[in-house]
């Protein structure tokens, strides 16, 4: 396995306490390289970066018509939310919606990703359930579109379920590979997630945001899933992170999307490009802040929208921080010539 | 920056998903190498690993004695503790024999690092004292030794105050290093923190824990230390955590304690011979599972005190593990050779 470049380190006093390696694409619709840092040939698993397509059956199968879902729903639809009780409740409120409960979920409980979120649900005295899941809302979109279909609901999350051949037909269709078993793994709300090179993941953002050879149809369906991130970024994830802050204050121009163990993808419609990142290590702290740096680079009104990463000691003085290594930097000057020279 | 190589692998379904890159040192106290993967050359903060180190002034001062501590105050002045309130509690009469109350402390509040300490205290209502921070037996010992000595506590954790010069002068003895400014930064907890290149600080642990070359003195120290730790491994760390776990089951056979930024270093005294190991990205699960690889290869008894670590959805589907590279697997067969044959 060759060897990535450092793109993000951790210092500490005078000295780089830790480092995270990692690869970034930014490609355009039809596959162009426009930036290619480190290996972006290798497979890398979406994750919760793909939520988008993950949705587009929900759309375009007249499920999301059909159940009056708006902008609130399919936004939650597509995010890995922080778990505050407006999350959970539209969660709730979509099941309701189809005669059901959070018993119809298959994505498992699990703490808030939000502190706040967790810390109020602590205090309640209460235990996590399904809907604080920050993938309730996926999954009830997918419970949405089974039902409408006239299929089973049991076993929605399944390889085998219809609900999930539809999101492979999807990925398949527009990466153009056969996404077979040998790439396939369970994601942690328990559906099928389908690893693809970091070049090809960028490539997929690329038509998303510029919807650059889709059928019409697909681009109408397109267009509602961003409208709807773009006009309730507090749905998609939640106060503080990078995607909400983002998405909140410059909708249309960025759509970015997270995903679990150091992924990052999104895209810039003005610009016509797709992005893709992976950190080597799987590390948060990574992802995010290669992809300020990104973000940054490219639309020069995201600078200051989130803070420097000071490290500081637990009584407040600064003992380090979190930057962009030389080769990422190099990289992004080379990018800014790519897309304006 | 020589690239180290992978000691960790996390996979999903076939693939692997992430890697965790880093160096493992063992020696012996007379700096012969035992085995070196990685770059064991390379300058890092020991951060949390040296508490036992951090704590010789406290025992060889006097203040221990004076105070009146036992196993119990030394073990947890030597902990990274997860702030149950049994930790918290024995940090605060450690303070009150000193006519001192949590006021006094200088490492900051957080959260306890134990989950199920966190969710107590959020349910209780109350807020993280400083207390409950990690380090607090530590900073107890320390206050406790400025006291016994005469000295002025405030700032106590300053890198000019006699209590981390006493430090300085521990370490930079037993290193044989200058250990300047230029490697100095500061921990979570504010006090000082060199760093120093990974075989020596593995040579550090395989003096403390053969006691080879220290003067009488500091030998009694040391002993009075590690048979602390060892009576009491629920003070050194908590329920759960790799080493209060391997420690209660085999003391007097494996010293060991992490550090932040995956950091593991300690000693196994009948093979004579000290380690310490750095995860390139900081990265705890990779720390935790590299650690253990080591350990049960030195003393088999050790094996199946921590389990193999699956991934599991959240709906309790394994999708993937956390398991030891070829890199690592491969030293470790070379290791048995070295310290058996």
């Amino acid at each position: 396995m060759q060897s990535n470049p450092v793109l993000i380190e951790v210092t500490r006093g005078p000295l780089v306490e830790s480092v995270h390696k990692g690869a970034i694409a930014v490609v355009t619709p039809a596959g162009a390289s426009v930036l290619s840092l480190g290996d972006v040939q290798r497979p890398v698993f979406p994750r919760s970066s793909i939520k988008a397509f993950q949705c587009l059956p929900l759309i375009e199968s007249g499920a999301a018509d059909h159940y009056g879902f708006g902008d609130a729903e399919i936004a939650l639809a597509c995010a890995s939310h922080t778990g505050l009780e407006r999350h959970a409740q539209l969660a709730a409120h979509m099941l309701a919606g189809l005669g059901l409960d959070e018993h119809a979920l298959g994505c498992g409980a699990h703490m808030p990703l939000g502190s706040s979120a967790m810390k109020a649900l602590i205090r309640s005295g209460r235990e996590p359930s399904q809907l604080h899941n920050n993938c309730s809302g996926k999954h009830a979109g997918m419970i949405a579109t089974a039902l409408h279909l006239g299929e089973p609901i049991e076993g929605y999350f399944d390889a085998r379920h219809p609900v999930q051949r539809r999101v492979h037909e999807v990925l398949s269709g527009l990466s153009g590979l056969p996404l077979g078993d040998d790439v396939m793994g369970l994601d942690g709300c328990s559906v099928p997630n389908w690893a693809m090179p970091l070049a090809t993941l960028a490539r997929l953002f690329a038509r998303l945001v510029t919807g650059a050879g889709l059928p019409p149809e697909r681009r109408r369906a397109v267009d509602r899933i961003l409208k709807a991130c773009w006009s309730e970024p507090e749905l998609v994830a939640g106060p503080g992170r990078a995607d909400t802050v983002v998405m909140r204050k410059l909708p249309g121009r960025i759509y970015m999307k997270p995903g679990a163990e150091g992924v990052y993808a999104g895209g810039f419609p003005e610009h016509g490009v797709g992005f893709a990142l992976k950190i080597d290590d799987g590390t948060t702290r990574a992802s995010a802040g290669a992809v300020m740096a990104l973000v940054e680079r490219i639309v020069p009104e995201a600078r200051g929208l989130m803070a420097r990463k000071v490290l500081k000691s637990w009584r407040g003085i600064e003992v380090g921080e979190i930057r962009t290594a030389p080769a990422l930097e190099r990289a992004l000057e080379r990018l800014d010539t790519a897309l304006v020279g």
